[in-house]
Formats: structure tokens, C-alpha cells, sequence
């Protein structure tokens, strides 16, 4: 089997973020989810020698815990668009509304589509994007592995997420791969079944899921004050 | 496209060790490569929770800069084999020489097939195992993504490794897929044409990657007086 795309996770330590890079292998164009500030050069790096346009920078919300990289790659790579959710109150070059598709590679044999689901919770805005073709979702940070988005600010609200996660990600196929916006505990990436099944905060009703999610007693984000600022303006100043 | 199998890699951040987790989804068997002793229980607990059965535990070196997990698992998971190269010097339940093939699954309709290659340089048991179906190679220290492992202690030869990587790795098909025991800069793979052509030392000559590699004046690993003897026995005091 020759690949027709190119699928690439990348992990910024501090944040614990993973960031993605998909790409049409004819046309070679790409996009990228939740790009970093931190490790902007390095992903641009990586899709110049890779040999790549890069058309999208898409945040699957407006991030608390780190700066994110959309402005710097627009920077480096001109012709890259910002994407955000038409609900997340940030400023993008393209915003995204539930259902919708965004396309890439549309002139080649192989175009690499990704469907956006709005799956508020963590956030007003927060978006998952399904990627039928590969079998896999990136949730952002409402399904993590094992785990999930916090809902004590921003908008949060424990309810939404549990309506989202199971009417928009849950849905799924079980065999579909979910890809979260960040791990703690050194995975990669996860199924629809496993954190059906075995997500210890999903596996609970929704009452059971609120009362846990309005006692984690966490402390306030280190990177917030600095972040939400940068991020609600695609994180560089007098960028979109 | 249903799964016929499943593939995690894992992450260990101490030592910026990846370990890899492939298992058959009809007979439910497992074998991972390169688990790390800090995190078997991790490991374990994901095994079981999937409702695998591991069989073999394998290693693709004997490692100077973390203690594997082999002999955790083997604890933990009765019914594991620990696996090593017959070059290694180490001990192991299971000693595999170049060329042969690792079977799980055999049972079932898609047993899962990995190629042992020997790759000598890091060090003489260095041994690298491609899981064709999948179009991907698990280089260990071989190749490492824009570099590869260090020459200079273990038996280490510059000469060696230049000759391993360009005949039994570089040989391999263009898009298989690289996947490295460790990376320090959150990259998780690469591809045989990407490391061909970015590669800063593979891209040189014999004789030039001969002068890089012994003029890398790198520490002394700090983990490695704990480490090798630990490994020599599979990780753990009083099993192999």
C-alpha cells in the first residue's frame, strides 16, 4: 500500500499539546491542528522539507493553556489561513460552523476532507474535526484519554460537554481513533470504544459527570493571562 | 475500513523513550518493543484494559539510558516473553537473528508479522523490526528522526552503523514509516525518503558520517551504570 496522504502527531512539552500535520500527497497541500507558538519553526521546518503548502492553521478553540501557532506559520509559511469556530469569539481568517467541511488537495486524485462537529463544553467555541477517510477524530479538549476537558471557565459547562461527547464524538464508529489535544501520561492516542468504555469520568451519567466535573478543585492555568489574550487574536498581535 | 489490528506508541518523558504496542484484533494477541520499567504499569494496565494478551516483550538493544520494562511485564503479565537479539549479549526467553520473522496471531485470520533485521552499530545486538503490512520500521537506536544513536561506548562503531542503516534499513520502501526508540523534540515518526533526504548525518558520505560520529563529544549517559546491568537480565533481578 503506497500512502496517499501524510499524517503526522507533534508534541510540545510545556503545554503538553500534540499538534497535527495532515497532507494530500498529490497535490501536497496541508493543514495543521492546534499548532504551538513554541515549536511554530519546528512545524514549519518539517513541512518546507516535507515539501508542503500549507493551506490551514486550525485551533479547535480559543486555548487557556498555551499561545498558539497560527500566526507565527502564517508568518512563515504566507498563503496559510487561520481557522477558529464561528461560536469561539477569536479572531480567524475562516471561520468554521457545525457540519461543515473543510477541504484540501481538491484538485488532485485525493482530497483529504475533515468534517467539523461544534462539541461545546470546555469552551463555547470548541470544535472536533472527523477525518473519515484515515478513521479518526481530533477532539481538542473535549475527549482526552481517560479523561476530559475542564469546565470551570471560559464558558464551561460540564452539561454541554456531556451532551456533546455523546451525541457528536460518541457517535462514532468504535474503531474510529481519537486523537486528543493533550496527554499527560506519555499516550498517543486512543478509540471511540476504549473511552466508551473506559473513561472513567464518560462511562458515568450525566448527573454523576456533573457533580465530578464541579469538584475537580483545579488550580488556575498557568498560562491563561497570557494566552487567552494572544489567542483570542490568533496569537500574534495585529495577525488574524 | 475496520481495524484489523491495533498500533499505540507510547511515551516514556524521563529518557524521551518511545514504546510501540501492536496487537492482532481477532486473536486479541500483543507484543510490544521497547517498554520502559517506569511505565509497564501504564503499559500493563492498557493491555489488559484493551483485553490483550502479550506475548512477546521485545527489545531492540541493550539499553544505556533507561531500564527496560520487560521484566515488569513478565511479572505482571504472566505468559510474556522477554525477546532479544542473539548478538546482545543479554538474556532473554526469546533470541531472534537477522532475518527472522516474529509471529502473533497465528490462530486467527490476520496474524500480525514482523521482520527482524540486525542493525549493528550503536551496538552489535542493535536490531531493527519492520512490520511490512503496516509499511513501517521500528529502528530502535539505528535511525533516529534527523539523526541517530551515538557510537561511542557498547561496542559502538560509526563504520557498522553506516553499513546497517544503508543496507537493511535505507533499502526499505520510500513511505515506510520510521518509528525511533527515542526522540527529543516531540516528532513521534518519519519516512525511509524523509531520513534519506533530511537526515544531517545519513545524507553525508562514509567517511564524513565516520568523522561526525566521533567527534559527537557527548556525556556520559546517566542512567547507564544502572541501566546495562539491569538490562543485560531483561530489567529485572532474577528473570530473564
Amino acid at each position: 500500500m503506497v500512502a496517499t496522504h501524510i499524517f503526522r502527531q507533534l508534541y510540545e512539552p510545556v503545554s503538553s499539546t500534540y499538534t497535527y500535520l495532515l497532507a494530500d500527497l498529490t497535490t501536497k497541500e496541508a493543514l495543521i491542528i492546534d499548532p504551538v507558538i513554541e515549536t511554530a519553526e519546528r512545524d514549519a521546518k518539517l513541512i518546507q522539507q516535507l515539501g508542503l503548502k500549507l493551506r490551514y492553521a486550525i485551533n479547535t478553540h480559543v486555548h487557556a493553556d498555551h499561545v498558539t501557532g497560527s500566526g507565527k506559520l502564517k508568518k512563515l509559511l504566507p498563503g496559510c489561513k487561520s481557522v477558529l469556530s464561528n461560536q469561539s469569539g477569536g479572531k480567524a481568517d475562516v471561520y468554521v460552523e457545525d457540519g461543515e467541511f473543510i477541504k484540501i488537495g481538491e484538485s488532485g486524485k485525493t482530497p483529504l476532507v475533515i468534517e467539523s462537529r461544534a462539541t461545546p463544553g470546555h469552551t463555547n467555541g470548541c470544535t472536533s474535526f472527523v477525518w473519515h477517510d484515515y478513521g479518526a477524530v481530533f477532539t481538542g479538549d473535549a475527549v482526552l484519554i481517560r479523561g476530559c476537558g475542564r469546565t470551570d471557565f471560559q464558558q464551561g459547562s460540564a452539561d454541554k460537554l456531556y451532551t456533546s461527547i455523546q451525541t457528536k464524538i460518541f457517535t462514532l464508529p468504535d474503531h474510529y481513533l481519537v486523537y486528543p489535544a493533550h496527554d499527560y501520561t506519555g499516550q498517543t492516542c486512543s478509540s471511540i470504544l476504549e473511552e466508551k468504555t473506559h473513561n472513567p469520568r464518560l462511562t458515568k451519567s450525566r448527573e454523576a459527570f456533573i457533580e465530578i466535573m464541579n469538584n475537580l478543585k483545579l488550580d488556575y492555568p498557568k498560562q491563561i493571562d497570557k494566552a487567552l489574550p494572544a489567542n483570542i487574536i490568533c496569537g500574534l498581535q495585529g495577525e488574524i
